[in-house]
């Protein structure tokens, strides 16, 4: 398996073409997988029943052959075992009872994920019996600072007006609950790892609401301290220690830093050139992204020279190929064809 | 009138101090505004109601002295005389009918600023009486591409996924619509100049949304052609013709681009280091911004403390203090009262 095209990007090994795969690729834009969405009844139901877990996790690796699959689940399910009910309508995430003083900061508990979220665990068993051997499997969590934004707002926000509320306002608050976020966090990976991931990424989807000093102080410092923590950690080393993926979306203003954090990959999203991060970043990490999401609605021939200009921008080895944010659920399967056949055609070496 | 410190800062002039007002300064964090508002009944009515527009502009100036004062609008208000309907209810605005097809872009109309809104205009000559020199008065527009999102989109949006199937699969669509509402976002703001405006603001509120080639093909491209338009108008003329502020919140990923805009002031937002700024796009734009809107939320000595970091970022000349975005709601109006004092006190030459 450390052999595979992916793991071998993810470690800046020369590869014989670019590996690809897509945040989000087991999703609703995928006729499969909406009827076993249908089937399983509710998000929830899909998240907790490891077989339904693994059958839409295969199902885009079956469907375009994928370099990755991504173990399917949601970064919100770690919230209830620490005593944060989530609800998944369909007009998004809700959290009835949000996280905002310092009492309820103390009540929270670290989950076991072995037991709290044992079914992750099961539905990780379960797809690396399914893909046996195919291709890696990623893992993954929120990191902590996207998690607070979800506990303190309640859901998803225009303006993050409470996290930042907490994070200026009440900067201690802030700090003991990003803490509880990251040790949640940290021990849900490690646990994800020991289950048979063999690469985890770390989401930091609202990572990119703060200033460059504040990135330092809250989601970065935080997003370190689960990276360090895995490193740490015993149960880590499988082979060589499985590879790290830090995605921060919006990280242009924060490429002094980005690096630091310790990860393997970043992480690019679409608003800035892969070549630009590359500079700025330097050498010594690979970079995964870049193509805008709703460049998916463009035709095949505009996607295949987008995908072009990346792959040039990129260079060809320590890059994944995926999108700059989750595949949207309006866009046209074929075209996620288009995009894969030009990574596979474009990046290949003579 | 030249000679106000605002007026100054903008073309790049030295200053005695560092002139400062706020984005949605007047607006729901000022216990005055509330009730004026409260009076108007409806937001739309307070918009097209020049005496209370006039009032609600002028409170922010009364209460904290700040450097300009900006009309109070709303950038949508140009959309009904186009012929796309908009309301407002709380939870933010509305199109019940957004724009789609060639067809429905086909039939919309390019308004006659001094009729179909003349109460913007009666508005500014209400405003420039009561300001009576004080300062100057800012007008504003939004910038084709963030008034194609709301159009498109039917109102706020977490992807932007309606807009970017535009964008990327029909531009032909999106360029016919981009011109549309460029024609309109131009004679709007000559005609505010007219009307008796010192500045005008665009903002591209949502430019930030697209790739850095994509920026260059449709947000920045319509903003030049408003610029453009304007420098190129024979009512632009007022002493050596009225500055032009572009503000593209999110900026950081395109800023070798950025000053290309033809705009005299570029505004900065939050989340990137005005010295960054500064040393990306040259000495030829003043610039303005860019605290953190949250930042307000910290203790007024941390307040303090990070307006000092900013001055210290931009320089003495060619800044004008600013929030990287609006004021929040929820913002206490004592800890704005902190900013600008901080502001006046501590970029006060010798």
């Amino acid at each position: 398996m450390s052999e595979h095209l992916f793991l071998r990007a993810c470690r800046r090994e020369p590869v014989p073409r670019t590996p690809v795969w897509m945040m989000r690729q087991a999703g609703r834009y995928l006729p499969a997988y909406r009827a076993t969405r249908a089937k399983a009844g509710s998000f929830l139901t899909l998240c907790r029943t490891p077989e339904l877990a693994c059958e839409v996790t295969l199902q885009p690796i079956d469907e375009y052959g994928f370099d990755a699959a991504i173990l399917f689940s949601d970064i919100l399910i770690t919230l209830p075992p620490m005593g944060i009910d989530v609800t998944f309508p369909e007009a998004g995430p809700k959290i009835p009872s949000p996280v905002r003083t310092s009492a309820e900061i103390a009540q929270l508990g670290i989950p076991d994920p072995n037991d709290d979220l044992r079914y992750v665990m099961d539905a990780i068993r379960a797809i690396k019996v399914g893909l046996s051997g195919r291709v890696p499997l990623i893992g993954f969590a929120g990191a902590p600072l996207t998690m607070m934004t979800y506990a303190v707002e309640g859901g998803g926000s225009k303006d993050y007006a409470k996290t930042k509320a907490m994070l200026y306002g009440a900067p201690k608050d802030a700090h003991a609950l990003l803490d509880k976020l990251a040790k949640t966090c940290t021990s849900y990976l490690e646990a994800q790892v020991t289950a048979g991931v063999d690469c985890v990424q770390i989401f930091d989807s609202w990572g990119g609401i703060v200033s460059p000093g504040d990135f330092r102080e809250f989601p970065l410092r935080y997003a370190k301290r689960v990276i360090e923590g895995l490193r740490g950690s015993k149960t880590w080393m499988r082979g060589e220690g499985v590879p790290i993926i830090y995605f921060v979306n919006g990280c242009a203003p924060y490429l002094d830093d980005y690096a630091s954090s310790g990860a393997d990959v970043l992480g690019v999203d679409w608003r800035v050139g892969i070549d630009d991060v590359r500079r700025r970043v330097g050498d010594g990490v690979a970079l995964q992204g870049n193509l805008d999401p709703g460049a998916l609605f463009a035709s095949p021939s505009e996607i295949r020279s987008r995908v072009a200009d990346i792959l040039a921008r990129a260079g060809a080895d320590g890059h994944i190929f995926n999108l700059g944010h989750g595949v949207l659920p309006e866009t046209n399967p074929e075209h996620v064809r288009a995009m894969v056949t030009a990574v596979r055609e474009l990046s290949a070496k003579a």
